[in-house]
Parts: structure tokens; sequence; C-alpha cells
């Protein structure tokens, strides 16, 4: 650890990963950030979610026991019910812990859909429940449980980074990450850093998925000193 | 059936619904669209997600037999060469037997998240696969191979519709729009039919949540002489 390092020394970090192969990009950036950061002194977990087989269905059995109306369903309500009898279902309350405990949390993946894979999904519609990570109707957005955490999205694409402008087929980048950025994680109270977009890594040199690499790891080597990017639709949107 | 209909009459309709409980108000705008379709003549197909625990995962298994590159595991690259050689999982295959049936595919579902529930997420990772439903680099967005079907998202909110404006915290119900209907659907070619928004239905009157489902019913009388929303960010972001 250089001295530089000191203050950050002790940080916590969860990366949330969802590929499927050890060999990937995506692995690549995950491997990279987490070397990097434990370079630093933080202590960095990892939720490999496809190699933890992590469940994505929102189902009864996220419920241990009795449901408060076993009459009529809803998730919403049984989670938030669950989550504060402790009844929710272990890995749930696994990841919970892992999030509770962590200064930042680094969400790694390939863009399925203009949005996460998944599995990924699965892991924000279980984890982040309410009572947890918000409550109605005072503590979400800037009250949300969450607040004094950072968060970011490191992102691989299929598509090059022209298509994602406004003038391009799909859109401002911007746009996709409204429903990510804001509608869960800043929902949650997370302070939002600015995304870290690899474009169409599938479609360059090995020279050049290096460089993206070393990239990210030089980014993460001040991540600590960043400011969030503002919470506000004019960031997406422009105006 | 009425003369009026005999347009219509033999018309095909999927519907991809993601909720849990049969009882829940999810599962009644579901149930009045099976009825209202069939009743012009329409044929309707369900897909339960929940009652079928369709798997959202992006996994290997997802690919009967061997791998084109057996050394690195890529998904899509993978699951297109599969839908070619017709060795895609059989719950993939038979999906995409439904979808191509289709002439109008309607997703029910409650929103988690700004997006789709993860079970139905893992529906479009998996059913939507590069071959079937786009290709590249000719075959997408107005040229994506489901250009000649309709498709319809039927959202039901937790919070209410003045959250979602402009000016609410959550911003214009258009901004979550985005990635379903130009990023996933659109990409495939659908066209898109205004999305049918029932708001907060946890959080009003029965006699409210009557007048809902009542609508959705009226407006599915005259669906198919509707003319699809158009395919531009101006729709989604102003201008």
């Amino acid at each position: 650890m250089n001295p530089s390092s000191c203050n950050v020394a002790g940080k916590k970090v969860l990366i949330v990963y969802a590929h499927q192969e050890p060999r990937s990009f995506n692995a690549s950036l995950k491997n990279v950030a987490v070397a990097e950061l434990s370079k630093q002194g933080c202590m960095v977990t990892v939720s490999d979610l496809y190699a933890m087989d992590f469940e994505p269905r929102a189902i009864r059995k996220d419920i241990i026991g009795d449901l408060s109306n076993p009459e009529v369903f809803n998730y919403g309500v049984e989670t938030y019910e669950a989550y504060k009898k402790k009844s929710l279902a272990s890995d749930i309350i696994d990841e919970q812990k892992k999030v509770r405990e962590a200064d930042l949390v680094i969400f790694q993946f390939p863009l399925y859909w203009f949005s996460v894979p998944a599995i990924l999904k699965g892991w924000m519609d279980r984890v982040l429940c309410q009572g947890f990570a918000f409550d109605i109707p005072e503590f979400f957005y800037n009250s949300g449980f969450l607040k004094d955490k950072l968060a970011l999205l490191s992102v691989t694409t299929g598509g090059t980074a022209e298509l994602y402008t406004k003038a391009g087929v799909s859109g401002d980048f911007r746009y996709f990450l409204w429903p990510l950025q804001h509608g869960t994680l800043h929902f949650c109270g997370f302070k939002v850093l600015a995304p870290q977009l690899s474009f169409a890594p599938e479609f360059v040199s090995e020279e050049e998925r290096k460089g993206m690499v070393a990239s990210w790891a030089q980014r993460l080597k001040t991540v600590w000193e960043e400011e969030p990017i503002p919470c506000m639709p004019s960031w997406y949107f422009g105006q």
C-alpha cells in the first residue's frame, strides 16, 4: 500500500458481477477492479451471480414461514414485512449484509436489451427491498436508506459508441441509464458515480481491449475523489 | 362473434404475463384481455411466466449439445449459432414459436425498478435472440425480423401518475419506457402500440380498480384499429 492511499484503506467495495465466463472481457474488468482496489487497501467482495446460480425470480420462497396475507400474494408487501421480521430467504439476507457494509457498490455487466441481464435484475428486485433500501412515504431518492454509499455501473455494450449518441439509432447512452441510475440506485439513496462504458469490446482489437481495461484500472486509482453525477433529468436528457 | 369483428377473427395474440398471484390486479388485466380478445374471435395464448417457473438466467444450458467455441462462452454468439442449428433449449423454442405465430404480443406486468420483473427480463434476454428477432448488421429496428407484429406494454405501477410526470420525482413515464419499447421491441422490429398504464392500483378504491380494468377492456375492442406510436426519441423525451 502506498502512502497516498492511506485514506482509502479499509474502504469496503462490493462488486456485483454478472457474466457467465471467467475468460470474458467483463471478467477482465472485474478482475482488474479487484486487483486495483485491493492494492489501495480496500476490502473487496465479489458477488459472482452466475457462479452463485443466483435466483432472479421474485417468488414465495423469498419469505420464510407464514405470509402476512396468505389469501393474495403481494411480493412487495410480503418482503417488506419479512425484512422487518428477519424472515427473508438467506441468499437475500447475505446480499443485503454485503450492501450494508459497502462504501461503494460496482455493478459489472454486459448490456442486455438496454439494461442489466435478468440475473442482475433479479438481484435488484430481490435484494433492494422496501425496509432495507428505502421506505415509503419518507425514505427514498435523496433520503433512501443507502444514501451514504456510492454506486457505479461498469457496462460493456454490443454496439459502438456512435450508435449511442443523440443522433445514433440507439439514442444517447444516458437514456438507457435512467431506469438503473435514477429509478433504482438514486431511488435507494445511492450517490451515483459516472458510468464506466466500454463500447463494443467484441469489435475492437486485443490492444484496444487492453486499453479499456487499463483505463478502468487507472480511473479506479482516484475513484474515491470523484464527485457523484447530478441526480437530475437534465443529466440524462439534456435541456 | 359480432359482424364488426369479422376482420379480426383469427388474429393471434400472445400475452406474456408476469405476476405471481392469480387474484392480483395484474391477473384481472390479463383475464379481461383474454376474455375480450377471445370474444372478438382472436386466438389468445398466455405465457404465465411464474406458473411456468420460467428460467430467467442466460446460461450454458440454453444451448443443447456442443458449443461453437467451448474455450470462451459467449452467450450471444452461442445462442445465435444454436438458433440456426435448431439446438436451443426447448423452453426458448416454445416461446419463439408463440411469438412467430402472434400478430400482437401484450406484455402484462407490474413495474419493478422502472422496468420489467427479472422473470420477464429473462424472457426477453433468452427468447429474442439474434437470428430469431434480429440480425446484425442488417435486420434490426425497422428491419427487425418481428416487423410485421404489434407489441403493447400493459404496466401497473406502485407510484401515482403525478410522480411519473416531467415535474414529478420519477420523471415522465415515457423515460422508463425507452429501453423496453425502443431498445427491445422496436429493435426487434415490432410496431409498438401506446402503453396501457394503470397507476398505483394498490392505492385507489376497488371501484377505481374496476374502472381501470374496464377501460383496458374497452380499449381492446378497437385495438386493431390503432396506429403505432412513432419510433422516435421525441416521443420519449419531447423536443
